[in-house]
């Protein structure tokens, strides 16, 4: 089985899916816990490119199919095995965020990124997709505290941006509603976690 | 004005087109020539990914997004700035290529190459595209000629490949006829030199 974990930067699903992956384990299911590039060297080359910082020219539709090129790699290198293998492959961010940050956020279009994605991955699509959703503001907040510092003008400046992302990533849920399922991120860390492991329960035990 | 050149190794299209470009710039064009990645620091790294030799796990799909990602930063670069100044660009290998090499021989599919750089390039085609035609025996023989050795059992095996390019390259000259000039590349240079002139020539003053 393949689960993805989407939603903003602050939606707490790093803490929240540490719980989930510990209750999975205990049930008896081998889990492997992955992220693009996911330490496959080529992967990891793109990524470097995407990443550079001196890479200032880099188009954004250069990065789109970079990023494509980087989840093919990590799919064949590193998913498919492990899937292979009958494991649950969770995968923290998947072709949702592309949909979503360069799709919605940066404007390339949707269509023009599920596009390039599908001959990726060969219409590869999660099982489950949790979106922990978050208002932007709260995400903020919540970075802002980490980071012990007040939210800023340039936090403020990007909130249209990440409202964008949010409302790309709820448009996604609606239009897949089979495998995305909504995880209400301002609750507690264990409200969460208890959401997260009910719904990928749900998914293991509908698939038998 | 955009021109693209496009066929096999051992068509000599890199000697005919020397002698081309001469008399252009006698002429009084401004030629640059240019091929991918063409010396963009960011599209030389993407090419740097492609061409290690390490990666023997590079995927061809990977591989195909990676050339439309490096495609993309060279237009950015390097090919729209020199045609906005009025400058006549002769790149070396472009959307034909991967067409012929991945959607052709490698069995990826035009249709999914076409539109994975159709993203890349956002609908760009050349204004006029060389096709320097040659039976795949023929090069096979001048490159071997060039090496000074004997066509060996790999270069035959390699054969049946170069059949796919060479049909796929003739199949888009169907396809596109108004961009597409086929030269027999199979004449002397002179010849192949003088058809090319006359195909630039003709693509020139049409446009005027």
């Amino acid at each position: 089985m393949f689960i993805t974990l989407e939603g903003p930067e602050g939606s707490g699903k790093t803490s929240a899916m540490k719980l989930v992956v510990e209750r999975l384990k205990k049930d008896g299911y081998e889990i492997v816990q992955t992220r693009e590039p996911g330490g496959t060297p080529i992967a990891e080359q793109i990524r470097n490119v995407i990443l550079d910082i001196n890479n200032t020219a880099l188009d954004p539709r250069a990065e789109a199919l970079l990023y494509a090129a980087s989840r093919r790699q990590h799919l064949i290198e590193k998913v498919w095995p492990a899937i292979n293998e009958g494991k649950i492959v969770i995968c923290d961010r998947f072709i949702d965020s592309s949909l979503a940050y360069q799709g919605g956020a940066r404007h390339l279009g949707i269509e023009q990124i599920l596009s390039i994605n599908m001959f990726a991955t060969e219409n590869t699509w999660p099982d489950l997709t949790l979106l922990f959703d978050l208002k932007p503001e709260i995400g903020l907040q919540r970075i802002a505290c980490n980071n012990q510092r007040e939210v800023n003008r340039l936090d403020l400046e990007k909130l249209e941006f990440h409202h964008q992302v949010r409302n790309t990533f709820l448009e996604l849920a609606k239009r897949y509603p089979k495998r995305f399922v909504i995880i209400d991120a301002s609750l507690s860390i264990d409200d969460v976690a208890n959401a997260a492991y009910k719904a990928i329960w749900d998914k293991l035990h509908a698939q038998r």
